[in-house]
């Protein structure tokens, strides 16, 4: 059982973090750039310290670094000289991973982190907008690679399924970020395009006038701050760029299928997400999603992880669909098992 | 004053439509293609005949055909022989105007033909779930071409304008194509060929255990009935290609960019689509939206209408971003001027 989790950053993600960690007799020292929170996360019960060095020094067993990814580099520059290292798992909630890690790398903290990044959050910032409930039945992916050391691991990870209550996918850092991608970085990219397309147009006013319920949900996410959108896409752009490429070549086909009316073509093209549709069809007649915590088709099964290649046994059970519930002993986790595509 | 207006189908646009029409004393005569919604259209005033050819017999001075796209070339070629060319004017409320003309020309019926789509709508269907406040503050576009009579056109807007207290835009065919298959129909393809990528991927169980608000708005579409998906982009078939193959070319350029780092370039892309989220933001600090029959920054003029080219002076107006509210004499419009992008 962790009994000192250090965070740093008292935002969105780290405010609520620490005060839902902080209600739940886990011991929270907190630092932020600035002592504007303090006052109501001491009334919270964390400890809030005056430096960064502070905070290492408190020695936590885990230290969540919740800043903004931009400043990541400087909080690993300043921490690698006063963490303990033997004492101290180093973890983050970054919403890119291969990133993150090499940047720890860098700073020569790679022996001692576990990445993480919790599905949670709301369109506010700040720890005035905090709120332990955004944590409710939220996934957690943590992210491992073949150095990471399992007895780490298992303390960032059972931090999550026990005090946190949320469940946890394994994955390494390519995984995670594609899938990212994939599901968010570049439909923000896509999403962008289809504006830029009609802002240019001559006849931009009357598409408007004539925009309804489709545009709008496909346009949504263009219309959020570009450049928070532009620093997502460029801290995963390696991945954002493959996806693209590959979505301009599934549209230049339809495009060629259309013009001939390649009828068998157009018929696979509207065929090939149907196992998606069906998925989607499975959780909404069932319940089944993780944000209303309805159990629908989901099971519980036992999965043993063997000593050496742990790794990719926790990656194919995400594969799967399955997420981490709770860990048994170190080599044994009970997982959901939940509709698959 | 339009006083007698004919409806082909009873569904949820023509059932909503005759029900509006008739509680505002005008005559409306209806055919549906079984009977099983006239006992229900007749309490509501509407008289329903026997057949088709019966409903050309009572000669409306506007009859909208309200059936299904793909039942058009019947509806037409049923119409033909019995039609009063010299009373009633042929309109139709389907969602492409090119394929719907060039069919009307085919069956000969070019000349007495004024096209119409009023941007109304619910997800059901059937004359159970009409209902005449789908039309409650919509926008219609009526589609006309160099040939189309001048008398006519008036018949059909006026009747928007006043009976049905809508307001219009006038267009050519291939402008409301093209905005639709910009809006709407490309779009769809989009949200399409992104569950395709989600569905091949060996990620998708992990990409669809991360997927958030953003991944939710940008697929909803492609959940919907696929077949109908596919009607509807092989209907407009030419502006969808078009379309798809600028937006894969804005995909691939975006892609190069990432790729190569080139700052310029991406500041470029992020900020070619600010004048739609500038409008957006106008218009939902205006409350101006037509939806709410808020006015915002709406201000009302009136322009001339030129004997010669008067097609072109209403496409002009709708490329401003105005709205015909009324038309005050033959060649004159009273006019919305809205926020423009």
């Amino acid at each position: 059982m962790v009994k000192t989790v250090g965070i740093v950053g008292l935002g969105l993600i780290g405010g609520s973090l620490a005060r839902l960690l902080a209600g739940r007799d886990v011991e929270v020292v907190a630092w932020n750039r600035h002592e504007k929170p303090y006052a109501a996360a001491r009334r919270d019960g964390i400890t809030c310290v005056a430096s960064l060095e502070g905070l290492a020094a408190e020695k936590p067993e885990v230290l969540f670094l919740c800043n903004p990814l931009k400043a990541m580099p400087e909080m690993l520059r300043r921490l690698a000289p006063v963490l303990d290292r033997e004492t101290t798992t180093l973890s983050d909630v970054g919403s890119v991973k291969a990133m993150v890690r090499s940047q720890v790398a860098q700073a020569g903290l790679a022996d001692c982190y576990v990445g993480a990044h919790p599905m949670a959050g709301t369109e506010f910032s700040g720890f005035a907008a905090s709120d332990p409930a955004i944590y409710d039945h939220a996934l957690w992916s943590v992210t491992v690679d073949e150095t990471t050391d399992y007895e780490r691991f298992l303390k960032v990870a059972t931090l999550i399924t026990g005090a946190i209550g949320n469940r946890v996918i394994v994955l390494d850092d390519q995984t995670h970020d594609r899938a990212a991608a994939m599901i968010s970085h570049a439909p923000h990219v896509v999403s962008t395009a289809l504006i830029n397309g009609l802002a240019s147009s001559p006849d931009r006013n009357i598409a408007a006038a004539l925009a309804a319920g489709s545009w709008r949900d496909m346009t949504r996410v263009a219309l959020t701050d570009p450049d928070r959108t532009r620093a997502m896409v460029e801290e995963d752009a390696d991945n954002v760029e493959a996806l693209l490429r590959d979505l301009a070549d599934r549209l230049t086909s339809f495009a060629d299928d259309l013009h001939d009316r390649d009828d068998a073509a157009l018929t696979k093209f509207f065929a090939a997400g149907q196992p998606f549709r069906d998925y989607k069809s499975r959780e909404r007649e069932s319940g089944e999603n993780g944000a209303l915590g309805a159990d629908g088709h989901i099971e519980r099964i036992v999965i043993d992880i063997p000593n050496s290649g742990w790794q990719r046994t926790f990656l194919d059970s995400a594969r799967r669909g399955e997420h981490v519930v709770r860990f048994l002993q170190p080599w044994r986790a009970e997982v959901e098992t939940r509709s698959k595509i």
